[in-house]
């Protein structure tokens, strides 16, 4: 049967590349920031206000959803879009991220995990196959294998052994998935900060031929230096025709550097979580509302954003909504961190598009270089 | 100066009446229901999204604005509808109400009441010419009068005086307010529920010539039968050709009652508050979301509706986000809340035009009965 899942790259411009994922449920345009919507819902947000930002695709968490309201229910209820009205593309990860930092409430073998539920303290069992039945129910567009997220730091021999038992699994969520046209599934590159073990990671991964590829096992807690070193390889040992998918990246710097280096998919809570404590993303730098010397000021977060909470209220408006502890507040700032992401996921499109994209790295470096300034004065 | 402000009855049915009220920002269609936005927002919506539900008015709450973000704030930043982003109408209370309930924190006099901010606990004087200053400055479109909320129960000459201090406060409100004719002023009667002291009360108000008169010191917990009671007669004492307001009520049967007997304007909490603790409004009655029996039935909160709650949210979505403390529950429970109390008062002012205002009210206590035994069922 034909695939209705493909990779179209428009444009390249070093190693950044631009262009369009086309998903039986629409088009997500390259390189893209997926929102978190880890309980059926992007915190805070309407999904056609989430839609309003420029987003294409959400993400959603197996591990919430297989717990509450649950698969089999999700499934009856006719499907993760459906009973969140968000009719685009979704991917859904594992939940293999989010049962391993459980810590102390979970058990590893061979086969899978066996974990206490945080919600009611039931126990679980999550596995390869389990974990693509799963996402099968809730109906994702784009299905993540199951894997470890190696813990940072970790020994050469630690990583390897986490590494090759992921890829044991990634070919065990492949042969789970099967043959879904409609629907994509994703393998995920770990390896740690070794670069013959992301190596031999993206051998295994390729050997089974996934629609995408993802690079697991950053952004947790190695810092953007050493991720952006194993950045400046790592997506090359990836295939240059599929999409690559950096997983829970991340601030505004981290996804311009890694985009450069070859990313095309993102996501993060850092926009909706930092927006609901007060803290807004801006081209300047990050704006903290709570602070009092916002009180009395009657601009915008940012003059030159089109964002609903830009156009129509000011700091001082808030800054009185967070002291007042008000549902509004987390949702304009959310909104306005959630619309700066995807304006700048739309400038990176753009730049690459134009072979400009040197230029607009570095005019993204000054505004906020200027903005630390500011803040200061 | 002419004044912008001016009541149109367009039909009367029984005491029912039906019409516009017509202000510098925009009409106002009665028999009208405000919702209420305390603190410069009605919480958990967009001021957008509260005009889509049908509402031309909304309140604001002086005792709540002059503590955070402070009046003379507002003055500078310009003023309560820029700073919440709703340009049509709004209609502020004096304070009274809320200092009267602080309780231990004030201390009433012939000049006014003293109080400590439940914010901060600092010490804050209110008189009716203060309030008439700060109201000027939050730039309400309807200033109220500043008067005591008589207790409930009260004895007779305890309500007399209260009453009489209200009506001397009134005289000083006034005086205060001045000339301003794009701004009105309502003038709010007193007297429990003693019929000579309402007409004693309405006497002296008819005498400053207010632009609206409110009937205050009800839903205190008399009870609906002896709210009715004063209803009967007190709209009567109140000058036909000006709006009636009856303060904080309250329940939909409550308003259809009211607006038998004559009351022109509603405010309360009921939609916005219910909503955020699980509770619908519906044509069946009060839903309660939390409620097991709800979490795999995909049928909306009422068929019938019209809201985007009902349109693309199931009850098991609604339960699911409810029970996951997700802040979208709160959005779309107050959102149908508040666009069902509109269509209450829409179907209201429409059935006064025709003429068949009974019919409509068997229709609306018949539905409820029908709901009562559904929810059980």
């Amino acid at each position: 049967m034909a695939r209705s899942f493909s990779f179209q790259i428009n444009k390249t411009d070093g190693k950044a590349r631009t262009g369009v994922i086309h998903t039986a449920r629409g088009d997500i345009r390259t390189p893209a920031f997926m929102p978190v919507g880890t309980a059926a819902t992007v915190k805070a947000m309407m999904p056609e206000s989430v839609r309003a930002t420029g987003a294409d695709i959400l993400l959603g968490n197996t591990y919430h959803l297989m717990l509450r309201p649950g698969a089999d229910r999700m499934e009856r209820l006719g499907g993760l879009h459906k009973f969140m009205n968000w009719d685009r593309p979704i991917l859904t990860d594992s939940g293999g991220f989010q049962v391993m930092s459980l810590n102390d409430l979970r058990k590893l073998t061979e086969d899978g995990v066996t974990f206490k539920s945080h919600v009611d303290g039931s126990t679980h069992h999550l596995t390869p196959e389990i974990s693509m039945e799963i996402q099968r129910k809730l109906g994702s567009d784009i299905v993540m294998c199951f894997d470890e997220c190696t813990p940072y730091p970790a020994t050469e021999a630690q990583a390897a052994e986490s590494m090759r038992r992921s890829m044991r699994w990634a070919a065990r969520s492949r042969d789970a998935f099967g043959d879904r046209p409609d629907h994509a599934l994703f393998g995920i590159q770990q390896g740690s900060v070794f670069a013959d073990q992301r190596e031999e990671s993206a051998e295994a991964l390729r050997a089974l031929d996934f629609d995408g590829y993802a690079i697991g096992g950053l952004a947790v807690g190695e810092g953007q230096a050493a991720m952006f070193d194993v950045l400046d390889y790592a997506p090359g040992q990836l295939p240059d025709q599929k999409p690559r998918y950096l997983m829970g990246v991340g601030k505004p710097d981290d996804i311009v550097g890694a985009v450069m280096r070859g990313v095309d998919m993102f996501d993060c809570v850092l926009p909706s979580r930092s927006g609901r404590t007060g803290q807004a993303q801006t081209r300047m730098g990050a704006i903290n509302i709570k602070n009092a010397r916002h009180r009395d000021d009657a601009r915008p977060l940012d003059v030159a954003c089109t964002c609903p909470t830009c156009q129509n209220y000011s700091r001082a408006y808030l800054h009185h909504v967070f002291k007042a502890q008000e549902i509004i507040c987390s949702m304009l700032m959310t909104w306005h961190n959630l619309h700066y992401y995807q304006e700048l996921m739309s400038g990176l499109r753009q730049a690459i598009s134009e072979g400009t994209l040197s230029e607009f790295a570095n005019s993204f470096h000054e505004a906020r270089a200027l903005g630390d300034i500011s803040e200061i004065t």
